[in-house]
């Protein structure tokens, strides 16, 4: 049923010697000196930054970047090494090594750290080469690191992946759930390496938070190594043994000093996140026999591409739509194309993520058909999440599918880094709205679209039944990009025209933006999405006995208002919004602002939740709340003989 | 500079005896064998539910509820012990212990459970007797239990907290979080229970995720306890031993069979989410010895109270307000006025949760006057949020405190389960907006409204300067319920009136849902909150020197929109909302909708975040979207010209 759990089978080509040169050490000793100058200089010229951490991790950084696979000729390539810094805030560390090794001109980055207009962002951003995964955020880059080295396997590319982390980070409860999956799954070309200077923000992370970190890590199944994090040497022994070893993935501790190199502030955690004063600066300097470059701040550095994300979907083919003429439950729906995706598709490597619930998210057909895209991570959420988001970047088409509390509520930031990181992961949401009914207020997911308008690259697509769903599937499947899919748990009625006949098949084809007139009607319009939409056909119904023509439309693409259907509607003078999304950001809030906003008069309604739903069935939550049919054929009427 | 780690002095009054009589061991069989059939019977009568895993708890629950210091009569007591049980898909097996223990009648809970009407939720709620905390959501029931277990501490009230977990659950990250903070602050009164019955939703734990509890526990420095969970026995004995064991935290991993008790589903994962048919269900209970009970569902059972919370704030006297009179961060009044309440407050309980940060959040001052009252946890800010909501709960002042990005953008989901568990916690998030500058959009949170506005029982308030947040936090102190203060980083102008007097001085004083007008103008009013306030007044200044009397209202409540304000502001024929805040889903959103459906016409204009920020600073940031202060006065002047 799912992945099997061998070693990657694929060799790396870094660290091809088993030990390095006194030249070598001493070539890298002057590179992390010179490294050093350009982290204090850069941030006491911004007058922000974290100089305490970055010079612990310049050695390991250094280290890494010398020998990995990954020169700024190959930042590209699919072959390349990954390296992820996971404690983000050590940006001045990774400009300044990267910087050295010729990925771009340090002073361009002294110059430009933290400043207008320049790519040397607080955090590394995507603009930065060499940069593989935007962190900031602590604790996500464990798992970002395991989706590239997982992707590696899938794609058939050989790589290894180095994630830098630091020890106080590792205080997140999503590490712990990364390394479970990096073991489960026998993740050997992924080496994590942690930056033990024993302090964090507040002082001491003994008395911030004690852990044991050999025993935790060597508990979850990994390799354990110790170093000294400022030496060369033992620090690229260690990595070019775990580089080579087969036998699933390696931790390195190494233990190093904050503020390394500096006399006067090692050890010091106040250097955590401050600067040094320009005379400090002047001091340190000199310390390390360095000369101050000429520099200004607020200089504008040339923009640099992106990093480039391999994406699949291009050449994804979407097969032959599936037609359905009775009622069928949405995820039924989603799993069918899924699997059909799957056996369209043999060359197209795949990742379906599981928490737990892959019966009820119905995505075991794909796993019949792709054991080995199919990936079980247990009731992981956060770092699930986070993996899913860099397997979609490296050529493999990821699915992540849950329950909506867990995909979007619990995962919220998650999917936030995985927008900033240019991610093209479908999330496919089911047990959505009110829709779940007997689980009760826990599990009701009346957020999505509240959740999902937060976010700047997501696109939301809430599809009306089982044959829209099915085209959104193939549709999202042969589009780059961050989908989140949102679906309710029930079967529900085929979308009908007026003649009966299914509204989303035959020539019908999902495109992204547009509106779905489900029923044009001159007494008014009924805007809705997902479940609702059926139910407003049937509302319709009962409104024309009571000789109103009232047009129902399914906004299937919440976030991009299709602002023509809408001025469409608002000229029959009333809309209704009818949803089971929380009233105040659902969709009657993105059309009511945007009626506001345009000045366009009409009288407007809406219907949503009020208040948490209770547990019982669906139809009886839509009653509780006022949003079953007859209230919503009820609000129709009294707006109309209001007029 | 924080609490000190000894365990609690005070005693409990629950397990006398060091071991159970024969006598007692038949009682508690008797009674499990008659929760197993409650249990069987509310499943099947409704159609769904969590079968499996109640079976396998019910012994753990009956002799927990048994011989811990709660009965039917105490379920309100201050000293009472608390149970929590996290792994809430056991929801019948819940009611079945609760039930035959006579917490409330057994029939009623089998007529009503899952039903319309019906306290017995899918996922135990609040209204129901004996339930301490709603978990369904896996993972915060630990951690809500840590919340319990250090309140008996802060209030010297002598109680035990049981957390009943599966085992399934312990991938979730932030059981490690919260296992660590029971462990530094050496909570003794805190025992977890684990149902080790090996399966979850889609088969083995083992094969799912695999871990090793007893290493994972013990790493934590948990005492660790192994029984057959179903002996009575072996239960009793490890519990009492745990209750009475001063050393630190203990955890009793119960090895269970999934369906225990009933042969022919005994071991099946498939019974996990799964009831019996009508058929099964008579074998089962034949097998057990009982007979169906004559019960119907759908009926109603009689309404219960929410059990209820114990909050403080009705005591607290909140002392003189301080006054600022030069620009101040809000944080540095925020930190102030804390100092202040706990000065002011010293027989007041107050628990400050710190996420490595109370340097930058300003929470230090009143960690030197009350150091027993400040809580470091890390980087840990999932089991933070639940923590610090559960503490809320048992008579004391809760705050936590957190950069915006953490505080709620990475905790939402604990928060919206804070919410469900009607807590009473004060949330403050620092380095709101693109106020946070240079650090750049991974910490940049420009979402609080959008993600506040989907929760229905929290309450949230944006200061315009250091003044009013100095009341604010004084406001929130005193008054009961969850609230969310939002909190830019930078050293924010004191708001003044026209005669350059501080507006948030002397006879003011804060009221919830009472919008601020900082300036009144009939040529427009300009709405907005928080560091966006004093730019909107250098605006107003700009715009009156062009000849346009603007008026500035301060929404310093956007969730409770003042519509009496608005009302008045609408009749200058022009509202431009003005926020750093995500365009789609802040106050523009909020208003926009408000004036859509009031059908108010007025020239409507929104100005907010339209793309994640830049690292640079905050000015630059606000010119980078258009937020600054020219393009304000800009977007007026041509509204005004245009009309």
């Amino acid at each position: 049923m799912e992945a099997i759990s061998t070693g990657s089978k694929c060799k790396s080509q870094g660290f091809t010697q088993p030990a390095i040169s006194d030249k070598e050490v001493e070539r890298l000793s002057d590179l992390a000196r010179q490294a050093r100058g350009d982290i204090i200089e850069m941030t006491t010229l911004a007058g922000s930054g974290h100089p305490g951490g970055s010079l612990s991790s310049v050695d390991l950084f250094t280290t890494i970047w010398s020998y990995a696979n990954v020169t700024p000729a190959t930042v590209n390539s699919p072959n390349r090494d990954r390296v992820v810094v996971s404690h983000g805030h050590t940006a001045a560390g990774v400009y300044a090594a990267l910087g050295r090794m010729g990925y771009f001109n340090p002073i361009e980055v002294i110059k430009g750290f933290r400043c207008e207009g320049s790519k040397f962002e607080g955090h590394p951003d995507l603009h930065t080469p060499g940069v593989e995964w935007v962190c900031g955020n602590l604790g996500q880059g464990l798992s970002a690191s395991c989706g590239f080295a997982l992707a590696s396997r899938l794609t058939r590319t050989p790589y290894h992946v180095f994630c830098i982390m630091g020890d106080g980070e590792q205080q997140k409860g999503q590490i712990t759930e990364a390394r479970r999956f990096a073991s489960k799954y026998a993740l050997s070309n992924l080496t994590a390496v942690i930056d033990c200077n024993g302090l964090q923000a507040m002082g001491s992370v003994d008395k911030t938070m004690p852990q044991n970190l050999a025993a935790e890590w060597s508990t979850a199944g990994w390799n354990v190594a110790f170093v000294d994090g400022h030496d060369f040497r033992q620090i690229y022994e260690a990595l070019y043994s775990a580089y080579h070893d087969d036998r699933g993935p390696t931790v390195i501790l190494a233990h190093t000093v904050m503020g390394k190199g500096v006399s006067f502030i090692e050890d010091r955690y106040e250097f955590h996140g401050q600067p040094l004063t320009e005379p400090e600066r002047d001091a340190a300097l000199a310390e390390l026999g360095l000369l101050r470059r000429q520099a200004n701040c607020n200089s504008v550095t040339e923009p640099l591409p992106e990093n480039a994300a391999q994406t699949i979907e291009s050449l994804v083919r979407i097969g032959n739509p599936r037609d359905y003429d009775c009622p069928t439950d949405y995820r039924s729906a989603f799993g069918n194309a899924l699997e059909d995706i799957a056996v369209e598709n043999p060359n197209i490597p795949m990742a379906i993520f599981d928490c737990d619930l892959s019966a009820s998210v119905k995505t075991q057909a794909f796993g019949k058909v792709r054991p080995e895209g199919m990936f079980q991570c247990g009731i992981q959420e956060h770092s699930t999440a986070s993996i899913a988001g860099a397997v979609s970047k490296c050529g493999v088409l990821s699915f992540f599918a849950d329950f909506g509390v867990f995909g979007i509520d619990e995962t919220y930031n998650q999917h936030r880094m995985n927008d900033i990181n240019n991610t093209s992961l479908k999330l496919i949401c089911t047990h959505c709205g009110l829709d779940v009914g007997e689980d009760g207020k826990t599990h009701q997911c009346i957020d999505y679209t509240g959740l999902a308008s937060n976010l700047f690259g997501w696109k939301l697509i809430v599809p009306a039944d089982a044959n829209q769903t099915d085209r959104v599937i193939r549709y999202i499947a042969s589009t780059p990009g961050r989908f989140l899919v949102a679906l309710g748990r029930s079967k529900t009625p085929v979308a009908v025209n007026e003649n009966n006949e299914p509204l989303f098949t035959g020539t019908y084809s999902f495109e992204y933006g547009r509106a779905d007139w489900l029923r044009h009607g001159k007494d008014g319009v009924i805007v809705t999405m997902g479940g609702m939409a059926t139910r407003a056909l049937a509302a319709h119904d009962q409104l024309k006995e009571q000789g109103l023509n009232v047009g129902v439309m399914n906004l299937s693409s919440p976030l991009d208002l299709d602002k023509e259907a809408i001025a469409v509607a608002t000229q029959t003078g009333l809309l209704v919004t009818y949803e089971d999304q929380h009233i105040r950001t659902g969709i009657g809030a993105l059309i009511g602002t945007y009626l506001a906003e345009s000045g366009i008069h009409c009288q407007f309604k809406r219907m949503g939740v009020t208040h948490y739903g209770h547990s019982c069935s669906p139809e009886k939550n839509y009653q509780l709340q006022g949003l079953d049919v007859d209230s919503l054929v009820m609000l129709v009427v009294q707006s109309h003989s209001s007029t």
